[in-house]
């Protein structure tokens, strides 16, 4: 059993938001993870939605401004949010020192060069030693689901499209559709996975879709307005890979909309409902 | 006609929230606010609440954290958020460096020592010169509110007890209710205000009350796991002197919360709700 301590804990509409940390075997390092306990869990065990966060978050970003406490209270649903990179002296960090690549930058894939690759294993740890902690120390259901934003987004749906039968369903805010063409994912990538960009498409959603996905609900907002949409994070690459390949998305442009978390707080209730009724939630 | 420039501005809950700075005359630095504005403004002129921040907030920390635009754009409700202090390199902070005195911590009264005096006069530009800003440049008609949290629930109550008629309800999160008996309010008193201590009853809501205040619906919400209640935020003083001067406040404590922004958010809803039914909104 993973020993994992607690950090802070605040009561929030009816339910326990905590703070935890832990040791990750896969990561190497001390990782940190944010937790919403519905008030249901006291009388039964509830699903799990999964909330994958972008470039320069922690845990914590989503939880403090995503206003996603109020609905899941509500629902009864679970909310985990993981760091997005693992942290720490050891661990190394981009020597430019910029944001869209190593600390608060793991893009959720396991890395495979040297000195990535020690560390930033965050597919594993999110998909695998992760839920077992979670599973080990909560009184969850057997039903979860996945959701995040930007690179979050981007983790969300590769997450949900290379593991067929793990998520009830998966959503995205403004994810990177399609980072081994986009700047972001070729410098990350470069890095974390090396240079023949052959080994990328595993990690690059409409890579997979043209790969072949198994179906499951897919929902993905976009704002119009936002300023990475064309260069970073494509959304028609995303709509053009799944009408080609008959894979049905529910997929919405959001008029005016930005990449902040305003955008996000505008549309949680819509993504945490849609996730409830396939987690089997009344919603 | 007081210049306000714009810095930034992100569509949320299909309103527009925005940030300003401006030249403050009565704080003598440029100030900065931020302010929600819900669609319906587009039609009409809409009411104003203003929301005064604790501590070392600024104006953005409930804009990001509270998760007040969801509601304010269903009531049609404008809500304006001032900063906690006056800024900039010539404003004179604590020499010691601390939280609770000096940047961040305004306290909402006009000082009158030197060094203090010349900038800090947050009483005067949340009440007078900021509601003029407000209404040479937005849609707002004659119906204001105003709230707070902690030393912003000490500033809107005394902003409504000293004002008749000026704001048509009150309400407070965890307020200082009688800060020239408390820690935080002995130290910031003693320097805005200068040691003799009878010069400071006028911003003490539990003094107000003794003093007599002009009826108006007040609502106050608590945590009864909050740090500071018994040292420094003081609720049952506030109660006290609102019985025993026939002064009717709607007072609940809220069981296992605490003193952080997930206290707020989880009850901000009931108080936007009671102030739109105050402002002449359906709510």
């Amino acid at each position: 059993m993973t020993e994992i301590i607690e950090i802070s804990q605040n009561i929030c509409f009816g339910g326990k938001q905590k703070r935890f940390k832990h040791y990750s075997e896969v990561n190497q390092c001390e990782m940190t993870f944010s937790i919403f306990l519905p008030p249901q869990v006291d009388q039964q065990p509830a699903p799990v939605l999964y909330w994958l966060s972008g470039l320069t978050c922690t845990d914590e970003n989503f939880v403090q401004k995503a206003g996603a406490q109020r609905i899941a209270s509500e629902l009864g649903l679970i909310i985990v949010c993981p760091d997005t990179s693992p942290r720490g002296t050891d661990v190394p960090d981009d020597p430019q020192g910029s944001w869209d690549f190593g600390l608060g930058a793991g893009f959720y894939v396991n890395a495979t060069v040297l000195p990535w690759s020690k560390h930033y294993n965050m597919f594993d740890y999110v998909n695998q030693e992760l839920p077992g902690i979670i599973k080990q120390h909560f009184p969850i259901n057997d039903n979860q689901a996945i959701s995040g934003h930007s690179m979050g987004g981007h983790g969300a749906l590769i997450s949900a499209f290379k593991q067929p039968g793990a998520f009830a369903s998966v959503s995205a805010f403004a994810p990177i559709t399609n980072p081994i063409l986009c700047p972001w994912g070729i410098k990350a990538f470069n890095h974390y996975l090396g240079s023949d960009s052959t080994r990328w498409s595993q990690y690059d959603a409409c890579e997979l879709l043209k790969q072949g996905v198994e179906p499951l609900p897919v929902m993905v907002d976009q704002g119009s307005s936002d300023a990475f949409l064309t260069e970073q994070l494509k959304i028609n690459s995303l709509e053009k890979a799944a009408q080609d390949n008959g894979f049905p998305i529910d997929l919405s442009i959001q008029e005016g909309y930005d990449h902040s978390y305003f955008f996000i707080a505008s549309f949680i209730e819509k993504h945490l409902r849609f996730h409830a009724k396939h987690l089997g939630l009344s919603s």
